[in-house]
Parts: structure tokens; sequence; C-alpha cells
């Protein structure tokens, strides 16, 4: 199982938090963290994962392996800039979105379109297919009941 | 001037009607009008476009010219799928949403994430940055206010 | 019909002179030039089909129309990097190589694998399905046989 | 290290034990084996890594984890079709060629442009640029060379 975390490269405080707990969450819980492999919300992530022992990957937009955080341990290489965001969408089995701007929206969109499950920390929640979750714990039990 | 129509591909009544006007006006200004290609709001701004002489580019997703609206005079095959979305945002220089759904709501997205102005006719308000026209003819408008 | 002339960025002299005149024939006949847009064969093709009131496209693997050299009608942004030179492939009914290096090789590529016809002067002669000119006007004559 | 595996989806026979045993090696030694992920050379190279414990990335073309021969840990799902073959190039540190066809031409093409080594087993040896290995311990062996 993918868990696809999304949210702003510019995160700190409180959304960084949240989404390193999301992701020691989810790989304590046997699911792989996939994110876009870059710094604040997605680097969080990933190093919450790697905190529980979990993979992680992360699906770059530029050209080299150095721009992955270092909590990436499977860095892909797309030089495709935002188009990568369908990618990090597709691979995703459920994704969840914490707080985040307009790349994180364009992501949500995605997700809603592909029919796949958006869960909300804090995000876009503008329609009914976002799922509201109040706290990383509830974020991860939601995602795992949404692919069973 | 590159004025990008988007919205539901299966579009019809009165965001097909508006969107036609938008294309219509669009295309009488002197703006190139580009969709991404295929039916409901893409045809109709495009058809537009066609009645007052204007020029019509098509982004299409698929991998067959055929695929194309035929109000279309440049189509482009981009084999991307929705990734395509992506192309029809940065080469437009303002985006006009005409109602639309989650495909529609990423292409905004991106628009917002680039900087790029987005105008909408009934689609998704969901923030500052789209701005609320209440016809075509002041979307239109207000497309070449922001390009000035 | 559009022709996709294809070639280096950073050609001069034989291959340029060359390039301005299969794009200035191309449009004679009333083909659309279509290219990646930017130096080289791409604006040598560009700049012959402008010469005989032709029409050009540019698909741009930046992301800024100022990438385009000047006699690009139509950019189209991308931002994709290399992988705009599939949509180049793509959207071309018939593909002329003017000389050029590892990047219009990939072009040539796709081109074969999507079973469209590529002409080549002076360019990548690998293999029986490519085939071979000896002048531009050959060239595009035998582009215009492909096509019909 | 990454070591991706070019060639033929519909290989059989010489070129898909060739490949199985490239795979094996390659985990062997270390490296994760990268594929376009599905059948042929792709699923060969993936089930010899799978042999000897290797971990195997898959980067799809279609929209469904499915698609992936069942040696893929890591599948990706781009939804890009043949654009994907980009992201083969990019995510690899070098590329093995077994045999293949145009996509495998249009793989070699796009890393010899990035300035990636590539080690041909029986495949297009066009130019000075293309390592001919006799054998898939030589090539093996050589693309370990090629990264120090």
């Amino acid at each position: 199982m993918v868990i696809g975390v999304i949210g702003s490269a510019l995160a700190s405080g409180k959304p960084y938090d949240e989404a390193m707990e999301v992701g020691r969450l989810a790989a304590l819980k046997g699911a792989t963290v996939l994110t876009g492999g870059l710094g604040g919300v997605m680097e969080a992530a990933c190093k919450g994962a790697k905190e529980s022992g979990g993979q992680t990957i992360g699906i770059l937009p530029g050209f080299d392996t150095r721009d992955a955080n270092r909590y990436i341990d499977i860095p892909i290489i797309t030089g495709l800039n935002h188009a990568r965001n369908i990618i990090v969408v597709r691979t995703s089995d459920v994704l969840i979105a914490v707080g985040g701007a307009f790349g994180t929206l364009s992501e949500i969109a995605f997700a809603l379109k592909l029919g796949k499950t958006v869960i909300s920390l804090g995000s876009w929640e503008i329609c009914d297919g976002i799922k509201k979750a109040d706290s990383p714990a509830r974020a991860v039990e939601m995602a795992f009941d949404a692919i069973k």
C-alpha cells in the first residue's frame, strides 16, 4: 500500500510536525510513503516514515537525485516539473494532504478526478469528496480504511 | 494573446452557450482560443471562436488528431493524458473557467500556482485568486485587462 | 498537413541552410512547419516557412514564450523538458531530420516506434525505416508522398 | 545505485535469458534494477533481480499497477505513455540495453543526450557512445565501472 503525502515544500511548524506524524504512523502500519520528494511536508512525511523503519519514494520534478530530501529511499527523477504531480497522484493508493497551497490543490483535484480518496489535515476542504481528519492518527486510519 | 478556456468535456446547455460566447468574443478581440481540444466547453469555445474568424488550438490528451473537436485549427497531440492540462495552462496567457469539475480544478490550481489570472464563469470560486465574472462579455473583458 | 523538422539547436552552415530550404518548400506546398521551437535547425526551418508565407508551431521544452525563435507563430509551452520531443513527433504527420545528434535520434526513434515516416537529410541513417533524401527539395517531396 | 535495463516488451529466448542474468548479477552486486515495468526484457531483468534478493522499480506507461510484471517491487504509475521512457533514463545511473527495437533506441538516445553510459548486449551499436558487452556478466561489470 502506498500513501501519498502532499503539501507545501516550504511548510514548517504545525504542518511539518503533522506530516512527520502521518509518515511515522503510515510506515508503522506497513504503508510505503510517497511524496514529491522535496522539503517541507514532503520531507517531514519521509522523515517520519524512516523513523519507524518505513520505505519512502520521492517523485522529483527536476533533474537531479540531489534535489531529494535525505529521507527518500527511492528517488524517481522525472524532469517534468509540475507534471510530476500527476505521477504522485497516480502512484498513490490514497492521499493525505497536510496544509498546502495551489500545487497541493492541483494534486487533490487530480486525485478526485481519478476517483482516489483524499484526506485533509488542514488542507483544501472545498468539497464533499475531500475527507476531513482532525489528527495525523485519524488521517492515517482513514487512509487505511479507504483502501480496504 | 492566447486565452485558455477550460471546463467540462460533457457540458451542455448554459455552460456550453457561455463558452461559445466567450470564444466568440475572445476571437473578435483578436485572441487565439486554446482548449484541451475535446467536447463540451472546449468544443463550444472553439466553435464560438471560429464563428468570429478566430484561431483555435487544442492540446489533446490522446494519440489521435481525430479526437479533436471539429473547430480546432491546430491540434497538438500529446499522448500524455491528464498531464496535458499543464500545457493548456502554461500556453495560455490567462484562463477562463466555465463551470467544470475536478479536471478544471486541476487546471485552475496550476494556473494559480504559476501566477496566472483565472476568471470564473460559474466555476470553482474557492479563493481570492479566482476572479468572478457574471457574463461571458465581462469574462473576456477581464481576461484582456489581466494581460495588459 | 504538419511536417516536423528536427535537428540540432546549435546547427549553422549547411544544415541551417538546408533546414531553411526545407521549411520554405514545405510551406510553399501548404504544410504547417512544426519544430521544437528553439535555435539552429528549428529556427532555420521556421524562418524558411515564414519566408514563403507559411505557418509555424514550436513545441517548447521550457517555461517561457521568449525561448521561442522569432519565426514561431504558435508557441506551445510544455515545461516538460526533453519529454516535449514526443509531442513534436506525435503532432507531426511526417518528420524530416536535418543533421542532428542524440536529441534528434530520440525523436527519430519515437517516430519509427509510432510508425511515422522519417526522412533524413544527413541525419541518422541507421536503419531501413529512415528514408534518405539528397536535397531539401527531395526531402519535402518525399514527405508529401508519405502522407498521401 | 540504479541500473536501468531496457529492451523489448516482447522479447523471449536469448534476450530474455540475458536480461534475466543481467538482473540477477546487478542485484547480487547491490544495484536496484529499474525497468519500464512491462514484459519481455523488462520482466526478465526484474525476475533475475528478485532471484538474487534485489529490489526492482517499474516505471509504467499506463494507468494501472496491474500492468506491472509480477517481479516489480515498486511500480510507478505515470499515465504518460512513451514519455515514461525519459523517466526510466533519468532515474537510472547507467543503462544496459538488451536487444530492443525503436522504443529502446529512444531510451538509448535520451541516455546519450543526458551523458549517461549505455551498455549494449546485442542492441543498437550505432555510435561510439554505446559500449558493447559480450555477456551479461561483462555488461554488469561495465555498468559498475561506469558509475565509480
